[in-house]
Order: C-alpha cells, then structure tokens, then sequence
C-alpha cells in the first residue's frame, strides 16, 4: 500500500481531507510514509507538520479528530484525497469549517466569505507557551 | 491577487480542481503566476505542467476544458481550490472522470474503481508524435 505511493523528495506526499457528507474539500496536508501508516491503522488522520519537523496527530491539541471514511490515490500515484468525519465541524486553525476561506472576487481581490466557529485562542487554551 | 498567493520555490502553487455541481475532486494540478493569471483573465483552467515545464492549457489537446466557476486560497495561502465546469465529463489523462480512481480496500490495496468513459489512444489521437 505504502509503497504504491510517490512521495516527494522529502518524503512526503499531499492529502486533501473531504468532509464525507457535504463533499466540502476542508484542508490539505502533508504525511510521510508513516504518518501514512498510522492514519490507515488508527483510522484516524495523521499528518507530518513541515514546521514542527513531526508526526501531527490531527486533534491532539483541538480534540478536532478526523474519523477517516476512505482513502484514494490519483492517476500519478502522488496525491491522496481522503473522505473524513471532522468531528467539532472544525478543520481549520483559524476556527473556521475549513481553510478555503478565501474568495476571489470580481474585482480581483481575495475576501473571507467563512465565519470563524470558534476564535483559535479558544481552540487552542490548553497550548500555553508562556507558563 | 497573485501577490497574495505564496508560491512554493519553485514559483509554484498546487491547484485542487473541483467539479462545481457534483463536488468530485477531479485532478491535482499546478500553476506558476502566470498560468494563475491567465486563468483568472480567460475563465478557462491553465496549469503549468512541471514534465514539459510550459503552461497547459488545460484540455488543449482533448478538448476537455475547464470552465472555472470560482477560486479559493487556503488559511496558508499556498493551495488554490477551483469549481470548475468539466466538458466532456472526463478530467483524467486515463480518460476517467477524475483522476482518484485508486480505492484503498480493507485488504490493503489499492484498487481501480472508477470505468474509463474513453479511451485515453481515442482523446490523444489527435497527437501524433511518430508521423
């Protein structure tokens, strides 16, 4: 399974998470090989976090898990598109259904059309950097 | 608009094409600025195909153009979503509808899943690089 997949010169290979129900394309990621391996295990989505340099288990901090539906591969072997349950309807850090948010409009400008569910400070109380 | 948008170092940003009624997610495709801004300009898909490093005129050669209906950026702004109008239904170089036709199955495989609507020998015929 893992090795059907072309990852990149990093090691790492694009994931569209798709809301299963509403067909609303909510983010996409990166995972490496393992990354790849928990998420069909676990049945729950895990991604490799280029900033962090880790493994992102989707959730650990936001309790946003992902419950992963299906999994599929493009003709190229190097994009995944997988149907996900986002549990608390919140996929994006900005608080937000998910991160497409930004709208080109008629006259060429980028404007949010997406309401923040939940503000991020909210989301993200338990994470204090600054004991 | 395209200042906006944080191409990768490659001077490239990965595009999600979407079928704007039906909401499959039809192909991965990139854009450098330019391909961006013709898009935007003409109303109709340009990517920029990294194999023959020029722009790609999306169905250029099979016709399979597509209509674009709207254009998002993500929270990161380095991925574009774009509902498009497929013509001819087929948006996949295999001659598929899209190009996720690989199914993870509970065996651990991925398995072909989608029917090709057209042979890809019949949508290229036109091409004929041995005169």
């Amino acid at each position: 399974m893992i090795d059907a997949v072309a990852f990149n010169d990093a090691g790492l290979v694009p994931v569209i998470a798709q809301d299963a129900l509403s067909k609303q394309v909510l983010m996409v990621a990166w995972m490496n090989r393992e990354a790849l391996q928990e998420t069909v295990d676990s049945g729950q989505a895990v991604y490799y976090s280029r900033s962090r340099s880790r493994l992102w288990r989707k959730g650990e901090e936001s309790g946003h898990v992902q419950h992963v539906k299906e999994l599929r591969l493009d003709c190229d072997n190097d994009v995944i598109l997988m149907q996900v349950e986002q549990v608390g309807g919140i996929a994006c850090h900005t608080g937000r259904n998910h991160c497409f948010y930004k709208k080109l409009d008629s006259q060429g400008q980028w404007q949010d059309v997406e309401p923040v569910i939940k503000p991020s400070d909210e989301i993200y109380s338990k994470k204090d950097n600054n004991p």
